[in-house]
């Protein structure tokens, strides 16, 4: 297995939306004056989480134009600010919380594992995220990325097929020499059926201690690597 | 002036070209039993970069579809090598040679600049090199760019307008907000005329010597910076 090159998954995969986007949210409403109950935050990052899949959809469906992740995620910021009763929320610290996706903690082992995965591999990205937000969150989390590959790129989100074949047509490789990496096996699914190995890499706190499962893995999935996290991929593809 | 993102020309301004692609013709005539002429690879390299224009004209002017640059850089190559009596040169040297354009040397005060720089802006390449090239050049030269840029996510060359509005537009920022830093006023000319801020930075070595140079300034050029080096520019920006 000769493989040149990871892909990133970002979302869950590399960074943890759920517990950042809940201090954020909670800091903003008690700045704000805006009382939240115990929780709340928590509940509010999965609100705005769970409107992800159905905003990238209208774009898929043709509903809507090609619209950045920035742009979907202001748009159901509104719908959940009003949910929680926050509508009191001014415009610039609407703006401000919108900017949270682009300042993510990365996963414990997310740093270390890249810089060692970095040595024999070439690291790029390839999320659903728009440039400007991937730009922001590796720096913000210090991850060594060689290139931020996008689905803005193609105008076209994961999983149309185009957003994996891109990855080994921008770094001219075979598509068996790039390996999809994520946290979620209907991403790997639709890598593999575009011809890119698949590494699963699992992370049970993706929606929080009590949160559910973003789907696990089916009984008849096969990927090429099971990993425990990014250090433990980095040993295994050493092995 | 605000200046977030600061947008690198790469071939002559970031890397050093003209001594990189002498020494590994050289290397090779040497090792493949070719004699070459005292001074020959640097002639091989001068005439190699002198097809680079001409051969991303045919893609402009609609002669040829788009064409990454390592492609058309592969189809010089038949040609130079033909004209040093270089056609004895096997298949799989002559693909070892065309990556040369991977391995190009960094001026000297290339990286310690990069990551003086990025510490108060984002680095993006804008090259009319394709992705793989640049992601190959910012490993080897141990580059920090953010974010690596190319002519070929638009498909097409600079100085093609689109290639300087991606910029802003893929990072969320107004043109203003963005600074080409390049070694030839033409490209820089080009980027104001899109609305981006200017540096120019001086590269006389860029063709060896007793090379020619890449154009130098004209008399009525006003760019906002203007500087000796990589080091020089971080100095000037943060005053």
């Amino acid at each position: 297995m000769q493989v040149s090159a990871l892909a990133f998954d970002v979302f869950g995969t590399v960074v943890d939306w759920h517990s950042s986007i809940a201090a954020e949210v909670t800091d903003v409403a008690a700045r704000s004056g805006l009382g939240l109950e115990a929780g709340a935050g928590e509940a509010f990052a999965e609100e705005w989480r769970r409107r992800y899949g159905p905003s990238m959809e209208r774009v898929r469906s043709g509903e809507i134009g090609w619209t950045a992740l920035d742009d979907l995620h202001r748009a159901s910021l509104d719908e959940v600010l009003r949910r929680f009763g926050m509508d009191g929320l001014a415009p610039a610290e609407r703006e401000r919380l919108n900017l949270a996706w682009h300042r993510l903690r990365p996963w414990p082992d997310s740093a270390e594992g890249l810089s060692r995965l970095r040595r024999r591999h070439v690291l790029c990205t390839l999320s659903n995220g728009n440039v400007a937000l991937l730009v922001d969150l590796a720096r913000f989390g210090g991850l060594p990325f060689d290139c931020i590959l996008s689905a803005e790129l193609c105008r076209a989100y994961k999983p149309d097929p185009r957003t994996y074949q891109m990855v080994p047509a921008l770094l001219r490789l075979r598509p068996e020499q790039v390996m999809m990496v994520a946290a979620h096996a209907s991403d790997l699914r639709a890598a593999a059926a575009q011809g890119l190995r698949t590494a699963y890499v699992d992370r049970p706190l993706e929606w929080g201690r009590a949160g559910e499962r973003s789907g696990g893995l089916a009984p008849d999935d096969r990927f090429d690597v099971v990993a425990a996290d990014f250090v433990d991929l980095a040993a295994q593809l050493e092995g």
